[in-house]
């Protein structure tokens, strides 16, 4: 008998898939829509934490076969230690070879993970939490990064990454601002596009993994900034700011996953939202990939204990029901309500035809990904692949371009040689900050060990906790300890006893894991209701800055915080939210002037918690003003400075009237004043003065990051095309409406010099 | 020749809007869209303020008429000493036979006013503030108090009341909320149909006057908290929790006025859309009267100095033709862009038969309101009713349910013949407190005159300002001037002096008429960052409870504020908002347990600003919780105690099964199980377990207040309709689902017990 259709490599993959469906059981239907998680350690593994047949075949030995595998890393979880490369190689292997030896049709299961900034696996390399991806505003690089972590997952088993994130994060309250690229929908966009090119590139050479746009949709302006709280916005808002990065991150880089959000959009669930899942991702957007569930989001259709659930379904069969009938191809992390689904059927509330458009863009992927020719990883190459020395190179790169310069009274770059003692202080002097969903990797520098290390033997180097932020530390625990207000006070008393031994105080201060991540349940919490710097460390600020030394400060969060009282007692001040596995040395390195930082915000830092929302892409009727307090944020979207000095020509257009499809450049001249190398970002803006509906006083519409030289000129073009200039109109249609223009360009959305342009 | 069939009382209206206007010229059609405000300083009054017919004839010589005439009494824009009672009546006399005698068609002129919470002018009674008004629960109260305003309205020239304020308030840093009923959509529908009725009730008998709904709609969610700031809202939201209160009081009560918002709903302005003032306004809703502008709202269409505006429109011009299209049939309170609308209709932008169709419904109001045939009014009458005993007794009632005891160890009431000495003190112990839009009453007590009088010789009472928290007042006062922190400082420590020589201190902190306000522009403010008490106050509160002396405390206030510190160092707590000219009467009739307090929050109390927002009826999804904060609100909506104890049975269906568009009564048995008189509100919520849509945890459908005597027991039933149980469904149908319900009754939002009701 010849081989079936589906095995023919050289047919095309609709053939393949139409074949292999033909063949296919409820149940083998069903088995592909699920997936395997935590119940992998009953189902699958022996008491060792490896494969064991026994059980597997305990659980799967009916031959259904399985979709999908969840995180066999394991490494986001904690307490366990996960597997090193070779081994979840190894592993991957075993546990492929089994289901495709132990299924009736051989189809191959997929392994999907982490790699919110590098694969979240033992070993692997940790580059900086988005927020300070966002931060580069580096396209290139974040591509560049992204492969990496594709390479480094895919040598390991992995066939599809939980990521990019590219919500648009609207609350520094969430706790999931860290994961984001930032507030502005065209800087996630563009480093979302590039995130999706990265992990993707040579998806079917065994080298890329799918990459897994969420949270679809608007997951990240929250209610009252509770995570997976409903969000109430206006269909225009959710499309012009929330939507976009997923519409260009499919239309772009043909982003094959979607994950659905947690949250419900005006009332209605995303996983149970027709609309979103089919009218606009399918219809709109024509995507052919496949929508994963969040995990355990089809049961918060119904009710789940401690999260109560949307109740839009009366248990997990009708939850299952909503999800198929809104396009969810799969639910993760567990069989928990799809398993539901032959009941579902037998009861006539699904039909196969509806199963069927799920499960073939399903098997597509695994054609496509060319599981059914090379299901296996080369065990040997993980080694020579995670953790390699040019990715900890591109870690580094990418850790000094994220440090962002806010204040610097001139202080900085410190000069080495008029030292001789240095005080590092602060409850994150001397921690690996990773942020949420990191991995371990082989080594991590903290600041406190980089400056021992850039210092040698020239200047003594002293160190104080000064407080903590919270007692453990690590995301995942869920009881968080809050630093004992007590011992604060004495530990703050020898921290600036410390500090009067030195010519100058390095402050290390900000947010932790616990502070900022991601809440699942009333148990394991990460919003904040205040912006404010956590437990003592203001107290050990003033008692810092109270010794006349100066201080530079250096904060590490995972979300803006309100630092009014910091920047105005530090003589510089650096953000550097997570910087990664190589962070300690950038920021020794940005200190010591071996570099100059470059880094913009990606967010605007409001003044407070009372600010919020402080997003710079505003209406003109918003931000009239406050009693008693600046409408003003403490720092603007865009704003970062340097150790060079850099002048903007008055910018150019190449045509001051265009028509409503053609694009237009525009050219500014940047020169470096200054005797030092640096970066500076050309950032370009746009706003309609008059309009069918309201529009943004400002919207990012381009922007590039340029290295120069000490009085080198360089004139950047970048173009403006149609889309940079159409809004969904009055009528809901995304159209650029003649009229007349402001372009503006400068070095942060507060300082720009403006032109106009006619669109006829 | 026969007088015009529009001069014909026993016609229909309708044919005698369609006779006049057949009559009218362009220009006489714009003149009724028309209206006089401070303009009229140059165009109709002499420099003595009053009427003078040779300023008028320069500038309404031609003919033409006027729609309106705006605020003639004066008293809410400040300086002004406004005009007595009779001196109105008897300038509105004169200026409407000006207006009669010198246009060509002799329309009258109708005038509007302020009428928020007792007419805004000289003499007139001042009521509650409505978020007072909403603490009473008592729409027969409402009704009556607003019967009463119009009474003392119309008796001085006046045909409209640009009240009531029917906004669902949903963000208390917003300087409005004390404008509003509360936070929830049917307390603020029930007393918003209440204030219709008072207020319309012999509309055509010279009694009422016409009610003017505003803000339409959602002007109560501003973004950032900013007055007048953009509305992002899904419309499902929209309509349940901004809409509701609109409908309401057009179909139940038949408002004849509505104001457009000035803030934009998904980036359409409302005095743009013509999707709420055409399809839902008139076309759902058949709304039949007018809508009025806000005070130069069609001009922020376009661009405002200092506001910016919308940029919706390029000009006035442009501007105007939007507002005609979408259905503003007046412009207030000046002929700024409506002037343009002749030009508008030359250039072809509008149609005469669009200002037809804007023009007839205002005609109708004036043949409505009888001022064709009985234009002017009595000149004797206004002493005789404004300000009139009964009003000022209806004053003090309202006061009395206004006062909400929210802590009371047991020292409340204070029994005065224990008492030697009683320190009153605080910024707003001796301060009338009469909130935003108030008029001039007579006479208002403070809280120290109040108790002075009410302790009589019996024992002494001193008295100390504590700090100050503004050092201005006045609500129309542009500059604010905070309190000196130095000079506080020196006060309090005096303040406390005088606590140590006392029994008790009567502790009267909060906001003023500064602080919580509506902001104009940038230099007139009142939103906030914080909900913290105002300056000093905080540390008046703690230095004195450093005295160990029992401290009752009295917050009056516009906005909810976060007071756990305040609650926490108080014996006893009240919250009086604003009470109006009986105000200090009031307080202390309850201290002295003259009466028992009976007041309930209509709007929730949140922990802090970082918790916003807060109030009750949230999605399930909504409120997991924060890290390092409780979620929970420090008080919630509903809540307020009473000097009685009630004890609730348990809740009864009339049945346990019902149809779609069936009612079911549910019943409790209240018992004061207390040896003292008290009012308790019976509150009844519903829930809808399972839904297509996401609903509320629980929602007030309805409620009833109610007064028991010592062991008195009353079996209070309450109907819930079809409407109680509706919704927007996922089609944004407002249908019933079948299925379970869960049906809550109890004395607070969160303390409740639970029926199980099906519907069928």
């Amino acid at each position: 008998m010849d081989p079936p259709a589906y095995r023919d490599a050289s047919l095309p993959i609709a053939e393949r898939v139409a074949d292999l469906l033909g063949r296919m059981t409820i149940g083998e239907k069903v088995a592909q829509m699920t997936c395997l998680w935590n119940e992998r350690h009953t189902k699958l593994l022996g008491p060792d934490g490896r494969f064991d047949p026994d059980v597997a075949g305990r659980h799967f030995g009916r031959g259904d076969g399985l979709g999908q595998i969840g995180r066999p890393s394991d490494a986001a979880g904690g307490a366990k230690p996960g597997l090193v490369p070779a081994e979840s190689a190894t592993e991957s292997n075993v546990i492929q070879r089994w289901f495709i030896e132990h299924s009736r049709l051989g189809i191959p299961v997929m392994f999907h993970d982490e790699a919110l900034h590098g694969h979240v696996a033992v070993g692997a390399t940790s580059f900086p939490q988005p927020i300070g991806l966002g931060a580069t505003f580096d396209p290139d690089l974040v591509e560049r990064l992204y492969q990496m972590t594709a390479a480094e997952s895919r040598c390991r088993g992995i066939h599809q990454a939980l990521g990019p994130v590219v919500d648009v994060a609207r609350d520094p309250r969430w706790g999931r601002v860290e994961e984001t690229f930032g507030e502005d929908p065209h800087l996630v966009s563009e480093l979302g596009v590039a995130a999706v090119r990265g992990l993707q590139a040579g998806l079917g050479e065994g080298r890329g993994v799918v990459a897994t746009l969420k949270h679809f949709a608007a997951h990240s302006q929250p209610e009252s900034g509770n995570n997976c709280g409903p969000v109430s916005v206006s269909e225009r808002h959710l499309r012009e700011t929330f939507l976009t990065p997923f519409e260009r991150a499919i239309r772009l880089a043909d982003a094959r996953s979607v994950m659905a959000s947690y949250n419900e959009v005006d009332g209605v669930p995303s996983h149970a939202s027709k609309w979103l899942l089919g009218a606009v991702l399918r219809g709109e957007w024509g995507f052919r990939g496949f929508v994963v569930s969040d995990y355990y989001a089809i049961r918060e259709l119904a009710e789940r204990p401690e999260l109560y659930g949307h109740h839009v379904a009366e248990d997990g069969l009708h939850a299952a029901v909503l999800a198929v009938q809104a396009g969810v191809n799969v639910e993760l992390p567990e069989a928990d309500c799809y398993r539901e689904l032959p009941a579902a059927l037998e009861a006539g509330l699904v039909k196969e035809s509806e199963l069927d458009a799920l499960v073939a863009p399903l098997l597509a992927m695994k054609f496509e990904l060319g599981l059914f020719e090379n299901p296996y990883v080369d065990e040997s190459a993980p080694p020579t692949i995670v953790g390699a020395a040019a990715h900890r190179e591109l870690a580094l790169e990418a850790a000094r371009k994220t440090v962002t310069l806010l204040e610097n009274d001139g202080i900085l770059p410190l000069r080495i040689e008029s030292l001789r003692t240095i005080a590092v202080i602060g409850p994150n002097a001397d921690r690996p900050l990773l942020g949420g969903y990191s991995g371990r990797p082989a080594a991590v520098s903290t600041v406190l060990q980089a400056i021992r290390e850039r210092v040698g033997g020239s200047a003594e180097v002293l160190h104080h906790e000064g407080c903590k932020i919270t007692v453990g530390g690590s995301w995942w625990e869920d009881e968080v300890v809050p630093s004992d207000p007590e011992q604060d006070r004495r530990s703050i008393a020898e921290a600036v006893r410390v500090a009067q031994l030195a010519d100058v105080v390095l402050l290390v201060v900000g947010g932790n894991e616990q502070t900022s991540r991601e809440a699942w349940m009333s148990n394991h919490l990460g919003d904040r209701t205040s912006l404010e710097l956590f437990g003592s460390q203001n107290d050990l600020v003033n008692a810092l800055a109270e010794t006349g030394k100066p201080i530079v400060s250096v904060l590490s969060n995972g979300r803006p915080l309100a630092v009014a009282n910091l920047a105005s007692k530090s003589a510089a001040l650096l953000e550097v939210w997570y910087l990664g596995q190589e962070g300690g040395r950038a920021v020794a390195e940005a200190i010591f002037g071996d570099y100059s930082p470059g880094g913009k915000l990606p967010v605007t830092i409001p003044r407070s918690v009372g600010h919020l929302p402080a997003y710079y892409n505003y209406r003109p009727s918003a931000r009239r003003g406050y009693l008693f307090d600046d409408v003003t944020p403490l720092y603007p979207f865009g704003y970062g400075l340097s150790y060079a000095r850099f002048e903007f020509s008055a910018p150019r257009l190449s045509s001051e009237r265009i028509g409503v499809d053609q694009a237009v450049t525009v050219s500014v001249d940047l020169t470096n004043v200054s005797d030092r190398h640096g970066d500076e970002v050309v950032q370009v803006y746009v706003r309609d003065l008059v309009s069918s509906v309201t529009r943004p006083v400002k919207e990012l519409k381009a922007f590039q990051r340029v290295t120069l030289g000490p009085g080198e000129t360089r004139s950047v073009s970048l173009e403006l095309t149609r889309e940079s200039f159409a809004f969904w109109n009055i009528d809901t249609q995304f159209v650029v409406e003649p009229g007349d223009f402001e372009v503006m360009v400068g070095p942060s959305s507060a300082d720009l010099q403006t032109v106009r342009l006619t669109i006829e």
